[in-house]
């Protein structure tokens, strides 16, 4: 233990008492809710946390927030808290991803004669531009607001689940345009991401009514995204900006490079209100969408609505802490209700992984599935917190399958984009099923989670797996990185084949969940890839980063990828030798600092290899629990908590990519994470918070209390479950569904006694 | 007269005599074409005529035809005559268009163990390539049959409107395979040209019903195309190709690049046949359209069907003639009707201009309208022969309004895609007004000219000439041709404007139809481009060739669009100064040889500068008829049948361009030609055949009789109507309509007394 290190830390944090414990019923939590926590980077070798600021619904379509990047690239939120300048304001955002796309729709308010900036090298003066100062910023769940400085514009923005609302408050009497800028959509010209606007159209309905589209393909392979936008009062005249040329008052114009300028006579003080209903089907749907949702202008009304909204959905969990733990894990919370968004209309139509327009029973479907980080601990969180949506998740992914061949990699509306690796709807899938979820076919989400494993598609070549036994990088990059990951999902299909009596299937993919053993190198003692004539690749160093492809590891390197045997962790020490080597890797793990020239932008939040800045290392921390030494999973998950996260606008080490980032927090935060998201076992790490309710969907409270915690207090020394004495190094999914209480008692040193509590070592038949 | 030239011909030419003479009731009028007119150029410096020797129905969806290119650019049909290798068989093909695109669904049966060819620069080694030769094709309307030499199968297609059928025989007993390639597709990486796979599915139903589909952003802008494929014979296995991928036997596939590759047990003789459905909306659109047109495998059935569909169609104009005449004439008419393409499916669902799917009552909704050729002569012999679908194709035209905001420029499946300038489809419809075509509504009609001609678009920025009276090419470029090109579209518009009674309309329109005066500059004696300052640019050299783009002239030079005011040619000549002056310009044009060293492509077929490749020189030669010598339009006009166009694969002398140039033979081989496409109104030329009879929508026949024909008596020396002298240089569309004979009286001099005859002076208030 680095005392330097937590003597700094201790100066910190204060740990609040007692006075913190509330009544969920009467609690705002939303007040808690920083957001624009993840704005930015925490140092420079980070990655921003690609959170937005902006105005949305729990699961909505709509993210109405402020871009600050021209093109946004990174970060993909389109907004970076150290930008000093806003380009406008647009209608969808990804959350923390790594990756861009979206920013539908930008809406910018301007005063006065100011002439279109056609932008330049650095991207910061395009169009028209406003300088903002944070101070002037004011945020919360379902609200943003901000001062537009040059043209002196209160901005503010609301949002209902398809739709957004803006209210521009204009200081002085001028003339004052708002442009519709169709253009604006994530970088073009990077050599590995694509975006090009296929075409659009501005169609003038009436001077108080705009409607229009665009069809893009980027991130997504192919969108078209409708508006319907309509204002509190009329314009009085309008441009089109289409390409190069402008267009007086036409009433409809087509280009791929579309804008309107509308001109309002501004001789009252009366804020201009606009209500944009969006939709990813049609002009009508984005009308019944604005028609259901917002019927007037009253701006106070909805952002209330959403306030509430959001209220309801963070009282899931209710905790004691400190100011810091609150709005680090309320934030989190947050975060992980922002996504997956329900992409379809409010009459259920939405469109399919084909490009079809299909229509979804019970008017959900959700889309953005950034499967290869949220399956590891986001999804097991909605189990336990969005137990009705996780099957509306899981009805979503099926419907990927029945048009689609397989379940989504990387679902981004509605459409697969193949990011990153592996066939992580699987474990979603198998962990519902195992905690018993209903709302979806059993059979039928065994049939997709068969077929996406046997179905061999890009970066999944089933046939090459069963042909070796693991996927030669010759045949298959990223090898290790995916006969580690396709192990494990292999695992999860055995489990569910095992339960609905596939007892074949069981055994195949059971037998191929072993395969992660052909790529492990006793000499070195890593995971290395072989070729295809089964010889060792070689040079080889463990310290060398792959990104995503032409090396065997993914947005890593082989120190990250030794630990991704979540399915049989004992078996993998075996294989390493035994406990005591394993723990000394571990060790080693935590402490190599060696850093060579290339490392991987995504791998960022470093204590020694350790990344928490990015997934593969998410878990690790927790391996400890399957040892003699569990109290080193307690150091070290206090110490990413204190040190890896804060309450700022750099309150993440890397991409928060969907949640994923907030859900370890939230878990950890709690004292305890899933190693095995599909395993119904949580291992215990180090509690930081007082207190933790947590309000399941059967009615019954799950709490956490934990004793004596202070700065230095961060082993526990003693378990209570249910008022019984608890000796194992982790709970399962039924104590916390069953409800009741869990005490920890902490103290300064290590309770070595844990190493013979029992280990969370649940394998399939215990399930 | 060039005599020496006329001399050759004559050793060509041989006028046959009355026993041509055919009772239209028996004759199989398919017999006379030759499809492989226009596969190939007339000489080096010729484009191809871009034509298909392909199986396809009148109008109809599916163009079944050999691909003999990679990636097809030139010829845009795929097929070069000249070419001795064919890469497979795709469904749809565009007929003599300069640009390139379709090609969906390539199959391509192959023997033994060939290896997939990874392609090469030449584009002629890739997939399972065959050598072929000429003499082992056989086809004809509605039929294709090919040896494929390097496999020893004959291949062979026929098709319905919205189906393709395959009959692959066999010649020995073999592994065979049948590949069918999705990413088959247009040059991808011309500068100017864009052809993007967004993505693609093949998906296996079971061992003889394939279905998959493509979305394809190419020269249209997106299209999702699907296909259904059943099978004679089960296939006992299949590999799906995705990318450098190869999977053994998968049910579903999804790739951008992405092939599947039947394996045949080949151990009998039959052969193979394999039916497959075409749909531009979706795979249930695939499946029903394959359900209604093709139920069984009856090949034979289904080649006299397509067969007898189209000698229904020729029979419109029953003509006698040479062999060579009557080849060049119905291959004509073939190729006339082979567009406007039908794309919706059998249900009446169609794909909109705005990407939607919507449906037409009457099942029908045209696309591939090439109109800035086929606004000039093909539309307007719609008129004549195909009077029920005229509407068709304008109702069709007026969806894209209702969708779009404007008619159509050039509309590709449905979709616009800005090619060429104008809006043509105002003269379209016009002209099927003011000729009382019933079938669609003249108010909305006359909605959809008018906003078209007042909704600035690109390449239309009707503020810029509303506000110049012209267009600057600094502002707009192709500034000449397009102020030439709108002054006519405006004069259109007003003409309906007039009869409907919009009187401000009219006059407004009116007067923006002489703004052609603004850009004649007297003292070169051409149009010319001015700048926003109303200066002439200079330099200036009337025979400097443009393109499409940043040049005053679009594919073509000043001399060449020194001849576009149809609308009124009397203003225009007094502009020039006089009869004689402007007759002495016109016959310079024909014999002013020069070029300068870079003449656009798209100009071929040469007369002096007149250029009979390419559209703007189509009616010039009629524009005699206006002057006070006559003859030469018969002069000329037979010239350029004779030289210009042939029974062979070179038979044109440019791009085909989807009837235009058919067109401009058919009318000009009875002796008239509509120099004004819109003012029902048809100028004499030479008459070459010896009889031909239009059989009228209305039951009744207008016969066109040439007396004393021979290779020198080309001009015209009486005219009787109906049995009486006619003294007229025209035929209005109404004396067609009523029926009756013209009679024409031949000679081997000009009847310099036409000089006198009426000239085809039609304004507005006389239609």
């Amino acid at each position: 233990m680095n005392k330097a290190i937590f003597s700094i830390i201790g100066a910190i944090i204060i740990f609040s008492s007692g006075v913190l414990a509330q009544n969920s019923q009467n609690v705002d939590y939303t007040k808690f809710v920083n957001v624009f926590i993840g704005t930015g980077a925490l140092d420079a070798n980070s990655l921003s946390g690609s959170n937005f600021p902006g105005a949305c619904m729990p699961f909505g379509l709509v993210q109405l927030s402020p871009d600050t990047r021209e093109y946004p690239d990174d970060p993909c939120s389109g907004y970076d808290y150290k930008d000093s300048t806003i380009l406008g304001f647009s209608h969808t955002h990804l959350n923390g991803t790594g990756c861009p796309d979206l920013y539908d729709f930008l809406f910018m308010p301007y005063g006065g004669d100011k002439k279109w900036q056609a932008g330049s090298d650095d991207g910061k003066t395009k169009g028209f531009r406003s300088h903002f100062s944070h101070s002037n910023e004011k945020a919360y769940p379902g609200y943003y607001s901000v001062v537009l400085d040059d043209y002196n514009i209160r901005a503010e923005m609301t949002a209902t689940e398809h739709c957004g609302m803006h209210r521009y408050t204009f200081a002085k009497a001028d003339t004052y345009h708002l442009i519709i800028d169709l253009e604006h959509t994530l970088i073009k010209d990077s050599p590995y991401r694509y975006s090009k606007i296929i075409s659009a159209q501005v169609r003038v309905v009436d001077n108080k009514t705009i409607e229009g589209y665009r069809i893009v393909s980027g991130w997504a392979k192919l969108r078209k995204v409708y508006f319907r936008a309509e204002f509190s009062r009329p314009f009085d005249s309008q441009v089109m900006k289409a390409g190069s040329n402008e267009f007086q008052n036409i009433p409809v114009a087509n280009h791929s490079d579309l804008k309107i300028i509308l001109n309002f006579d501004q001789n009252n003080n009366m804020p201009l209100l606009v209500k944009v209903g969006i939709s990813s089907v049609s002009a009508e749907g984005a009308k019944e969408n604005l028609n259901a949702e917002m019927k007037d202008f009253n701006f106070d009304g909805i952002s209330v609505q959403a306030n509430k909204a959001w209220n309801k959905e963070l009282s899931c969990i209710d905790i004691s802490g400190t100011a810091r733990q609150k709005s680090i894990f309320y934030t989190g919370l947050y975060h992980l209700f922002i996504q997956p968004n329900n992409i379809a209309d409010v009459s259920g139509n939405y469109l399919a992984t084909d490009n079809s327009i299909q229509n979804a029973p019970d008017k959900k479907h959700y889309s953005t599935f950034s499967l290869w980080d949220t399956y590891r601990a986001a999804h097991p969180l909605y189990t336990l917190v969005q137990e009705d949506r996780t099957a509306g998740f899981i009805n979503s992914m099926l419907r990927q399958y029945k048009t689609y061949g397989y379940l989504p990699i990387w679902q981004l509306w509605g459409t697969e984009n193949y990011c990153m690796i592996g066939n992580h709807a699987i474990p979603v899938i198998v962990d519902a099923f195992l905690k018993g979820i209903k709302g979806f076919d059993y059979e039928e989400a065994y049939q997709a989670v068969k077929a996406s494993s046997t179905t061999s598609h890009k970066n999944s070549p089933f046939n090459v797996l069963d042909k070796y036994g693991y996927f030669p990088e010759d045949l298959q990059t990223q090898s290790v990185s995916l006969t580690l990951e396709i192990a494990y999902d292999d695992w999860c299909v055995a489990q569910m084949a095992k339960k609905l009596g596939h007892e074949a299937d069981y055994k195949f993919f059971l037998n191929r969940s072993g395969d992660y053993k052909n790529l492990f190198d006793k000499t070195s003692g890593f995971f290395r890839a072989k070729d295809s004539r089964g010889e060792w690749i070689n040079p080889f160093n463990p310290l060398e980063y792959g990104g995503n492809g032409g090396f065997p590891f993914t947005e890593g390197n082989a120190w990250q990828y030794l630990w991704y045997v979540p399915q049989d962790v004992p078996s993998f020490i075996d294989l390493m030798g035994n406990d005591q080597k394993f723990v000394e890797k571990l060790d080693e793990f935590f402490t190599l600092d060696a850093k060579p020239g290339d490392v991987n932008g995504n791998a960022s939040g470093f204590i020694g290899q350790y990344a928490h800045g990015n997934e593969p290392s998410h878990h690790v921390v927790y391996l400890y629990d399957f040892t003699s030494q569990p109290w080193k999973a307690q150091y070290y998950s206090a110490k990413i908590m204190r040190e890896l996260y804060n309450d700022q606008q750099s309150g993440y080490s890397g991409n928060e990519d969907c949640g994923q980032m907030s859900a370890w927090y939230i878990f950890s935060a709690m004292g305890f994470y899933p190693v095995n998201p599909a395993n119904s076992v949580y291992c215990f790490g180090s509690p930081q918070l007082e207190n933790a309710t947590i309000n399941l969907a059967n009615g019954k409270q799950f709490k956490v209390i934990t004793n004596n915690l202070s700065t230095d207090n961060i082993y526990i020394q003693k378990i209570i479950l249910n008022g019984k004495p608890y000796q194992k190094n982790y709970i399962a999914h039924k104590d916390i569904e069953n409800g009741g209480v869990i005490e920890f008692f902490m103290g300064k040193t290590p309770n070595k006694k844990m190493a013979t509590y029992e280990k969370p070592l649940m394998i399939a038949g215990e399930l």
